[in-house]
Order: C-alpha cells, then structure tokens, then sequence
C-alpha cells in the first residue's frame, strides 16, 4: 500500500485524529515531530497552503487537513470502518464533525477559558450550547458511533481529553459531569478504548503545555 | 429513489450549490423558497442546529450544511461524479472547497467590499491572496474539476457569480481580470456550462439584493 508518514505535533489534537485512525486500521507509518516555532522545510513544502500539522505523505503524495485525511484513510484502508456505510448515516457524522470542527476553534476555547470580560461571558456561553447540542446528541448512545469509535468520536477527542486538562490548566471549568453527564460518561467511555488512550499525550506533560500556551497573552 | 425536496434561498450561493449537483444528477425534487426573516417552521425542524438553508430532505430525512449534501447527492446518485473516484484527488476536492468554504465567510466578505479603514484593507488582504491561491490552483485547468464541473467548481460558484456582483453592487473591485486572468477564465468558462447558468439568480435582481444586505450596516 504505500510508505505512510505523519507530520505531527503532540499536544494537537488535529494530528493525534491522524495517528488515531491509522492505528485502527493497523496501518504502519513514519511519525515525524514538528517544532511549531521552526517549522520544517518539508512541512511547508507539503502543506504550502495552511503550513500547518497534520499532514499525512502516502506514497509520496501529501494531504492536509485532519478531516479530509481520515476520509482519505478511510477510503484507501477498508477494514473497520471510521465513517458509517449508509450515505445518510454518514451525512449525519460528517455534520457533527463538521459542527466540532467549526465551533470549537483555538480563539474561542481562549476567549472561554482564559480571558476577562465580556468577551470571555459571550465566548463561555456560545461553548455551553455547544457542549448542550453534543449532549443532546450522544443520548441513548455508548459512543457518537455507534458501538464502535466513529469520524465523530475522533473529531471529538478535542472535547474528552483537551477541554478537561484545559479547565485543570486555567482553573476555570464549563465541562462539568452534572450539567453534561451524558458528554462525561461519553468522554470516559472513548478514553478507556486502547486505541485512544495509547494515542494521547501524557495528561500532566499537556496540562503544563495548555497553561503556557493558553495564558501567555494574558499575563 | 424517494421524493426529494430542497428548503433554499434564491440568492443564497449555498443553496444553489444543492440545486446544481441535483441537476447534474438529473434528480427531480421540489423546491421550497424560505423567507430568511421569517423561517419556516420545517426549516426550523430539519435544521435545528444552524437553522439555515439549504437543507435537503430524501425519503423524509433531513441533511443540512452544503457541502455535506453534495456528498450525500454524490454517494446516492452514482451517474457523473461530483467528487472523483480516486482517493487521493477526492482529498485534494476537499481541501479545496474547504478551503473556500473557510475562507470566504460572509463578514469577510463584508469588510472586503464594504467596510472603511484598517479593517477592510486587513480583509481585501486576505481576500487578495485566496484569489491568488486559486489562481494558482486552476492553473493548467479548464475547470478545477478538470474538464467537467466538480466539487471544487460548485463549491466556488460563490468566486464566479456573487464576488464580481458583490463588486458591481458596491463599486469596488479586488477580484480583476488583469490580476487574476486564469480565475477569471475559469469563471468564463463556468458560467457557460448548462447546469450553471440555468441555475444561478438573475443579475440585476440579485446586485440589488446585494447592494441592500451589505450596505445596510454601513449607511
């Protein structure tokens, strides 16, 4: 099938959706480490237009952009499924993915947890709708899959491993287990599953980072 | 294949991306104008999370976000493919309508054409180096789908129709044929092709509609 290489960054929960569907499809690849402050002349060479992680290489062709990337492993390696077979079904993931992916953008988990003011109140409250919609939508499931991790439950390992170790981070909290049980339960369920809790930082090594890079403008 | 209905907006680009990829396919469906200041409430129903057109409804169910139901029409209707069968150029089709998708949002839009000071020389920027990506992007090409219309050249009838109206309604021009001859050769040739122009709004109507949403804040 290919040489397959990640170009990644370890406490991004974008190139961790990449390392995390390779491993379910027992897919072997290359894991290249990025220096976000001195980015590599391949990265850029790969990825010209966001200049961002992940990129995937297969067989020397890149592609860029963490959901475009799973659609792509998903279609290349067939074995268990990341996104449903039935069109509908799939339409279905690919909106919330769709609808995580848009909502919970750097700037506004910054503007929620970090600063002061107005701002922070507005960007709290967009955040709370946002974890009430998810709530609303994981009822009645073990996963936002199905059974089995799904295009969502990747997508979303942003909200059960990050959001968290943010609120740790800056010590100010919007997840909690008694205004979203259903979210929390969903969150423990996904971290339990040997291929997500193989494929994540270290908690503590994250807590520190999310504290550095979250609070640096604010102090 | 079940009765397929369409909730849009006539000068809304999204919408009428729904409508194209339909014709393409040769679906008959229902359409079904909203009035956006007064949404109705089977919008309200199929779309509760956006609460946005177009919303598409098969067999009574519901798919909102535009780009989401040119992938569910590309997956249930098989004759001539929006997306292309490769995986590989199916992902780089992403990545490109993503990237317009993202980057030309309506308030940027806005404060382009309309807004005054540093504020609309920041946005006209960006919206500069977009036009120079795609530039770059169609060159070589007739259409971005190749020779036939794809998914990347649906997703960016909003550069070929709306961007050169926005212009002649606001009497500001970015996007021009001296500086971006191939993108405006694209839009040419676009705009020629059947499925195109039999579904795109009327000029005059919609430079109206135009000048009135986006100068109204501003007057």
């Amino acid at each position: 099938m290919g040489k397959v290489k990640v170009f990644g960054f370890w406490a991004s929960p974008y190139s961790r959706r990449v390392e995390i569907a390779l491993q379910m499809k027992g897919v072997e690849y290359e894991y290249v480490e990025e220096d976000l402050q001195n980015k590599s002349e391949l990265l850029l060479e790969y990825n010209p237009i966001h200049k961002q992680v992940p990129v995937l290489v297969h067989d020397g062709k890149a592609i860029a952009e963490s959901l475009v990337i799973l659609e792509y492993i998903d279609e290349v390696w067939k074995c268990c499924h990341i996104l449903p077979t039935d069109p509908y079904e799939r339409a279905h993931a690919r909106f919330w993915a769709n609808f995580i992916e848009d909502k919970l953008m750097h700037h506004r988990i910054k503007h929620a947890f970090v600063s002061k003011g107005e701002e922070s109140e507005k960007a709290a409250k967009e955040i709370e709708e946002l974890f009430e919609l998810l709530e609303d939508e994981i009822k009645g499931k073990k996963l936002f899959g199905g059974n089995d991790i799904g295009f969502v439950d990747i997508t979303a390992t942003i909200v059960a491993l990050w959001i968290p170790l943010i609120q740790e981070a800056v010590g100010k909290t919007i997840l909690t287990r008694e205004k979203y049980p259903l979210l929390c339960n969903w969150a423990d369920e996904l971290l339990q599953c040997n291929v997500i809790k193989h494929n994540l930082p270290d908690n503590d090594k994250l807590v520190a980072f999310l504290r550095h890079i979250l609070c640096q403008t604010y102090e």
